[in-house]
């Protein structure tokens, strides 16, 4: 039988971790190297709990030095390593397929630099410098002191690290404002697959002397090397923050609403943002939230950021008086305190959550020109028919980005073969993208040839066998079987 | 006698033009196979003047399969190449150093899509994909008719090309608001020295299906591929623009100007552009354009651009209020019309062009920390003494991007030998980038190590041979020599 695309390939001949190999990873490492299987089982399971390693060493470095000893050590030995940070993907890509040794970042977090106080007393322009491991939540507590915020966000931010955000090219909530890692990444250090240390951690808004080579790095998902140190671009706090929660009868209005919300809101705009009905039902089903509005066939989240209180109120009174006079908009609520803005953001964020509880999930991460985005949650609907308990479609107007996620009572083959490849043709048809934001990981690893076409993957390829010719960095990960 | 670092080294071993390729080239490019001296001319010589080749052929292209063609035949033949733009570059990398084949784009100018109308009648997020010998200003106009502008604007705009800007990854005077051409370039075509063409056209806001390729070429100036199509994100024109015209006694104003307009102007500043008093009187004395305000020792250009006219024109006047209150300025002028907002930005933008007069010029593109920038051009000033004509500072604040240039009577080895490598040191002494934006091409190529680690360089090399194994697309540029 042939096994199905997203099913691990075989183990390929990495070394097996010896006692000598201990040995000199406890002495580097002393009180760092975890072997009792108690302690390495949570870094062995995803956080969807859908995918599970048998990785029996967990090492925790603190030092760039450390990791470069670590990866020199197990290049030379052919041992297969796991770079991990907050363990919060979603596509198989941060836990073992087989006994990779777990290279864990989470020790790895202290801030290196933010603006260091010139002699000129003038504040610069929010570079952040920190180790891999900073957890994104705790950053953006150290910049909110410092009136600065990071330039993303995401449901995981308790968790998730800014090195595996970067590895990942995460994309989040701010993206449409921000714009992409690409962009605010300034610098990176890496260490590559054989221990060398690459130092193109510059916190230079500009710099043309060469190739720009940290962009290879961000959304490489840890193949290419381990990403130990970071600096970002930060944006100013904004002075007001509003966030908006609405209905509208059909998607078509709530393009209209979403275009309407670009001219009017213009500058201020930093999140749009929509869940369907069916979503609003496992919220209130399974969260006990209740809808903070009518019910609707859909539901929007917009936030604005902006330096001037009284400007944005009025931009959006603006704004929120023609939505409703035209009859783009059924019904609404805004926040403008804390409390409020957490409360109908959460409606959004907490989605995912809502989905765990409702049976085993079919995750996925759809990027489409933005007019086509709920077309695809509809024809799957009539496509699965009463095979799937819900289809639900939320996700990132703005960016074209659509979490599609479907629940079975519990996993069923049929209805993935169902799915599968409907979802990734009906994408390539519509020259979208198979993964937005998620990455490919594990398990969406052989469907790349949906979005890329050979000579991109096999250029790919190159890249890989150039930077790791053995192939010890996150093995059976982001490329395809068999390239 | 040693030869300086900037030097052309020794023509490497190509093959040289035939007959036989000739006929080739008429063959596949009838009409457009240029071998005329006086033709050719034009694309041997660099914009300053400051490098000539001796290239022979003028090969002008229209479609991306012609591209393909003569690159195959070329890697074929062991035939260097050095793909054109608008050939307005600034470090010698844009004209052959030898008897290079010239491979213009300046015929690859159509626009293939912006936003194609959909059947929801709903406007979508803005993206242009063009083939690479669009013109920037073009592209601008077409833009501007559709309610669009181009993320990038530059002095230049009126030559150079979007293929040439997206190969030299330029900055301009946008960066400070819509970032680098690392976010904004959403998709590009390009062809690989052997003639593979590398579709990465895409046009998703967000796409992380494998390596994020496209990177690779932005920046590289031609030396691993050449571009030949591009979508870009593009912004919504704004309804409003301001600029003023601003006057401070002292840099340490002119940076807590800076810093003041941050906060209060907030997410309408466009841009923060600076000029000392040499420049104007550079401006004054071979351009005649006049000081708009009084004189004073350093001169600011600020942007605004936003979406409500009322808001801004308000937000500028609380900022401006402060800034005379608290003395960070000493005089200014706004203007809100589009005629007076060309005159001011002319004082800012024309600095290049009244340099040229003033003598023969020595330019340096430099990033640092943004409380260092001026400390350079006044350490420069004093190192030199009376043997430059003029030392100038100016540039993009906003981005700690200083422009520093002086000038002589004449080409002048010795005061040559007094600048370099001391400005290179000074900005390596405080992390900085000894190209900020004009990269590297024929003149900067071996500074490359005052601001890039070895092993970083060495791994440029490795991408360089991997993508391009003879070294045919635009030889001694970029990557320094005895790499």
């Amino acid at each position: 039988m042939k096994s199905s695309p997203d099913a691990a390939p075989q183990r390929l001949p990495f070394s097996r971790v010896t006692e000598e190999d201990l040995t000199f990873f406890k002495k580097i490492l002393p009180g760092r190297t975890i072997t009792d299987p108690d302690l390495v089982e949570a870094s062995n399971v995803d956080w969807l709990k859908s995918v599970r390693g048998s990785g029996e060493v967990l090492l925790r470095p603190q030092t760039t030095e450390e990791v470069s000893q670590i990866l020199r050590y197990c290049n030379s030995r052919n041992l297969a390593v796991n770079p991990q940070g907050g363990n919060t993907g979603l596509v198989g890509g941060s836990v073992p397929v087989y006994d990779e040794i777990i290279l864990s970042t989470s020790l790895m977090n202290n801030i290196l630099s933010f603006d260091d106080i010139s002699d000129l007393n003038v504040s610069l322009p929010g570079i952040l410098t920190c180790q891999a491991g900073c957890v994104l939540e705790n950053l953006s507590l150290y910049l909110a002191d410092r009136d600065y915020i990071m330039p993303l966000d995401l449901g995981a931010k308790g968790s998730c690290q800014i090195g595996g955000n970067v590895a990942t090219n995460a994309g989040g909530l701010r993206l449409l404002r921000y714009g992409s890692l690409h962009g605010t990444v300034l610098g990176l250090e890496v260490v590559l697959a054989d221990g060398r240390v690459l130092d193109c951690l510059a916190t230079l808004r500009k710099d043309n002397t060469g190739y720009d080579l940290k962009q290879l790095f961000i959304g490489s998902e840890g193949t290419l090397g381990v990403i130990t140190a970071v600096s970002v671009l930060c944006p100013r706090k904004p002075r007001s923050v509003n966030v908006v929660f609405l209905g509208c009868e059909t998607f078509e209005q709530l393009l209209k609403t979403f275009q309407l919300c670009r001219g009017m809101l213009g500058e201020i705009l930093s999140a749009f943002e929509f869940l369907d009905s069916e979503c609003m039902r496992l919220l209130n089903t399974h969260l006990k939230l209740p809808n903070p509005i009518s019910d609707c066939p859909f539901y929007i989240v917009i936030e604005t950021s902006g330096s001037d209180p009284d400007h944005d109120a009025q931009k959006l009174h603006n704004f929120l008086e023609e939505a409703m006079t035209s009859l783009l908009v059924t019904d609404g609520t805004v926040a403008t305190e804390d409390a409020k803005i957490k409360a109908l953001w959460s409606m959004r964020e907490r989605v995912t959550e809502a989905l765990t509880h409702d049976g085993f999930t079919y995750k996925y991460d759809i990027s489409l020109p933005v007019e086509r985005i709920y077309q695809l949650v509809t024809d799957m609907r009539q496509h699965l028919g009463n095979r799937a308990k819900s289809v639900v479609g939320y996700g990132h107007v703005g960016d074209g980005n659509l979490h599609l996620n479907i629940t079975t009572p519990a996993k069923d083959p049929a209805v993935l073969a169902a799915i599968e490849p409907f979802v990734f043709e009906w994408t390539a048809n519509f020259q979208g993208s198979i993964s937005a934001e998620h990455g490919l990981g594990l398990k969406k690893r052989n469907y790349i040839y949906y979005s890329k076409p050979s000579q991109a993957v096999a250029l790919m390829g190159n890249i890989k066998a150039m930077l790791d010719p053995k192939g010890i960095l996150n093995p059976y990960k982001t490329l395809p079987d068999n390239l």
